[in-house]
């Protein structure tokens, strides 16, 4: 191959993430715990493709009126139109739809994978990332949303290992249904669309404020990029009375023993005379009953108007969670912003078949769990062994030693035993004492020609001669004194 | 949402699979185990986007002659082509251009992940499959390429575990280059085409033969479905030398106590004229006594001058594993197909950076492997426990008994503890039951009314259950009987 005339430049595309080393692994051993835990409460691995007919995963991203609809697409060379997936649910309403007589029923499944939306990029706003999911498909009880709930409690609690506890916030869409039911929305396509709109507004309290929301409820909105977003259409007496809904005004009178079941009753009597947001209810209260067998308390959840998820395709049930230092209520409580959620989406899988499948489901943002993880975990993870061939015919020796350091390292220390490298570079002693150094080696093994010959290796404490540097600074005669600490040679093994 | 008037078919892509339950964990399991030993080889993880640029990606597949290239490819908003990886190497090459100054050099990692080629699907060919690779990056030595092949090898001894042992073919592409210089292969692009046509020809040496490949390497070849591949434009005097090659014939004379050896340094004798060949022939000489030290006999690896590889990029060592019963020689001896391969890709980098960086690899075909794994291990592994709530007003105790027996088996049986699970279908006993053997629950806990009112849970063993069923058949009686030795009531825990 000779050299091209027109090299390309080296960029990964606009969007994307490289991620290595520490905490790659950090992000890997995260989604296995997870997993764990999802497969502790009955969940089966599935996976399915990167992508999918388009049809087939269908349009139900919150930004589907941009013009290439949130995914990225492509045609196969048959004409037909190829999306790659835009979250682990629309593939599994395919697999089930595709599969329905062969699954048991109800079909638990967890999955773990990358997903794609063709997104604007922004910092810390990738166009690729990883959810890790579990879904029960076929059940229509509120069990199986309690169950979801305590599960994804467990499984952070798991990989949080005391640092912070899970927090979730629970309500249910039928409620938002039944306010928009009191305040005469028609059930046309219009008014469906309006409907979406008021979700995806309330969605957005956190970002824009009352007053953003309260605009995109009724005539739209312009941001500072001088983009609109159309409206809602509501009148201002409508809009207020949903912003008193999303911020829980509606319920501010539920006091009690337990808040969450004197604010779901308080709701209760506001809405009753609304069939749909009653059903939503009643799913709330047995959620509430299952959640005290599954142990968990109001430290643990809160039930929380405010959520209502972004995704068109749920239909019931929906929950956030987060993460919490301190008890709700007490003065030392923080809440640090959504790691993942979930909700009911009984429609998704009659997309296919006509008849209603009932599915639930959970997931979390990897990234963003691993984000508020690793704010909270610095320490500089140790590298492997480096073995040094100082002299080049010694690299057959530093293979043997390397071989043999594995077996013993591993029948000590098991999954802990650290690495054990040959350097194969070109360079000298410096070069390999500095690669050694950017590997974050504790350890590094010399073998040079002085050491073939003797039949020993030299062993030194790179650690230990780190903090010595840092210490001595320019001071040659102590540096020479403190190498004795730092290296000793030490006779071979046969 | 109403129903849809067009209802999408629920149907995967073409040549695209989902993969379910117990192959999936052992494929994972599979990968697990695979990147531990590349770990304590040194080797850290990255993971790269799906996707790249496509100049960035470059074509380097075999069937690149194809009007689509071989990839998935679509364009960005902003017009650019973005194509997905069909390897691990390519965007890995991408990457060190990126971040050369940063990384350790030599730079070492691994990956695992899927891959995606356009090609047209058939019976067990995918156009998306795992792969699971080991490159280091910044070393030209031969002992880069050794360590690659111990590596592979441990790695595959690893997850075989006493079924079967890995097997190594090696060779070096420096080897036919040479030949082709001596038959005056010239080094235009006309020459480098043919000599791309005459690597692949080899490539084919398996599926194709003898006749089949010589086709190729001269006038062309039509297949049985009519489609016609051009020819290399060899004679048949030169076609016929280069199948000698590839057969092995030319080192034929190849004997002594160390067969590899005397291989190499018959064939270093036939090709001694050519410079490029006897960079190779030095290549497999440090290769071996690398392979010396870190403990590799004939047993492991042979030198076999039939083994080319299919991707452009491949610049020096090549190799390819398989998986072996018996010792070669010997009349048992048998090998199954290739699990996995590599070799060197010294211009890969250069691509970018114009500066030659060399760099060398080894790719393991997931599911090549676990495929042959499966083949040797078909007993059906254990499904979770089940707790199945025979009365509606059983589900919260359910659930308590289920927090409780999770937390006992982790304790008991750290990660081998079976997951436990609660029904929460709609169906009756008779359903619950069914769904329990639909997932290879060997024991089920049932709380009925009764239970519920005696305060205790009644244990089914299920696979205890299946095996009498099988004899029992249609005796009712018996039946009854048997089912005591099934069915027990057990007190609940407090």
């Amino acid at each position: 191959m000779n050299e091209p005339v027109n090299r390309p430049k080296a960029r990964r595309a606009r969007g994307l993430n490289d991620r290595r080393g520490a905490p790659l692994a950090m992000e890997r051993a995260l989604i296995q715990r997870i997993a764990k835990v999802y497969e502790d409460w009955g969940f089966e691995p599935l996976e399915t493709p990167a992508f999918e007919y388009a049809d087939a995963l269908g349009k139900f991203l919150p930004d589907q009126d941009r013009p290439n609809e949130g995914v990225f697409a492509f045609q196969d060379d048959d004409e037909q139109w190829l999306a790659m997936r835009y979250d682990l649910t629309a593939p599994l309403a395919r697999f089930v739809a595709e599969n329905f007589d062969a699954l048991p029923k109800p079909y638990r499944r967890w999955a773990a994978g990358p997903v794609w939306r063709n997104e604007k990029p922004g910092p810390g706003r990738f166009r690729e990332f990883w959810q890790c999911d579990a879904d029960t498909v076929g059940s229509a009880s509120p069990a199986a949303d309690a169950e979801m709930i305590a599960m994804a409690c467990a499984a952070l609690e798991d990989v949080l290992n005391g640092l912070g506890h899970p927090y979730m916030k629970v309500s249910d869409r039928r409620l938002l249904d039944g306010l928009l039911e009191t305040l005469n929305f028609s059930q046309s396509d219009a008014g469906r669309t309006a409907r979406l709109r008021v979700l995806r507004s309330i969605d957005k309290f956190d970002r824009l404020g009352r007053d953003g929301v309260t605009a995109l409820l009724t005539t739209g909105r312009k941001d500072q990029s001088g983009d609109f977003t159309e409206g809602a259409g509501l009148s201002d007496h409508h809009a207020a009375r949903v912003v008193e809904f999303a911020t829980g005004f509606l319920a501010a009178a539920g006091q009690g023993q337990d808040q969450n079941l004197a604010t779901i009753e308080s709701l209760a009597k506001e809405l009753h005379s609304s069939a749909i947001a009653m059903e939503g209810i009643q799913a709330m209260r047995e959620i509430h009953a299952v959640n005290m067998a599954t142990g968990l308390s109001q430290d643990n959840w809160t039930f929380d108007t405010s959520i209502v998820r972004g995704l068109e395709y749920y239909t019931g049930t929906v929950f956030e969670a987060s993460i919490a230092t301190g008890i709700p209520g007490a003065p030392d409580f923080s809440s640090f912003g959504s790691v993942g959620g979930g909700g009911r989406y009984d429609d998704l899988v009659a997309r296919f078949r006509g008849e209603r499948i009932p599915a639930t489901g959970f997931s979390v943002g990897v990234s963003r769990l691993a984000a508020a993880l690793q704010a909270q975990d610095e320490a500089q993870a140790d590298g492997p062994i480096v073995i040094l061939p100082f002299a080049k015919e010694a690299v057959g020796e530093c293979f043997r030693i390397a071989m043999g350091l594995r077996t013993e390292l591993r029948m000590l220390l098991s999954e802990d035993a650290p690495g054990v490298e040959v350097y194969l570079g070109g360079g000298g002693p410096k070069a390999q004492l500095k690669y050694a150094d950017k590997r974050h080696s504790p350890i590094a093994l010399i073998v040079g020609g002085d050491e073939l010959a003797k039949g020993v290796v030299t062993l030194k404490d790179l650690k230990l001669g780190e903090r010595i540097a840092s210490q001595l600074g320019e001071d040659r005669e102590a540096y020479a004194k403190a190498r004795e600490q730092v290296q000793q040679e030490v006779p071979r093994a046969a």
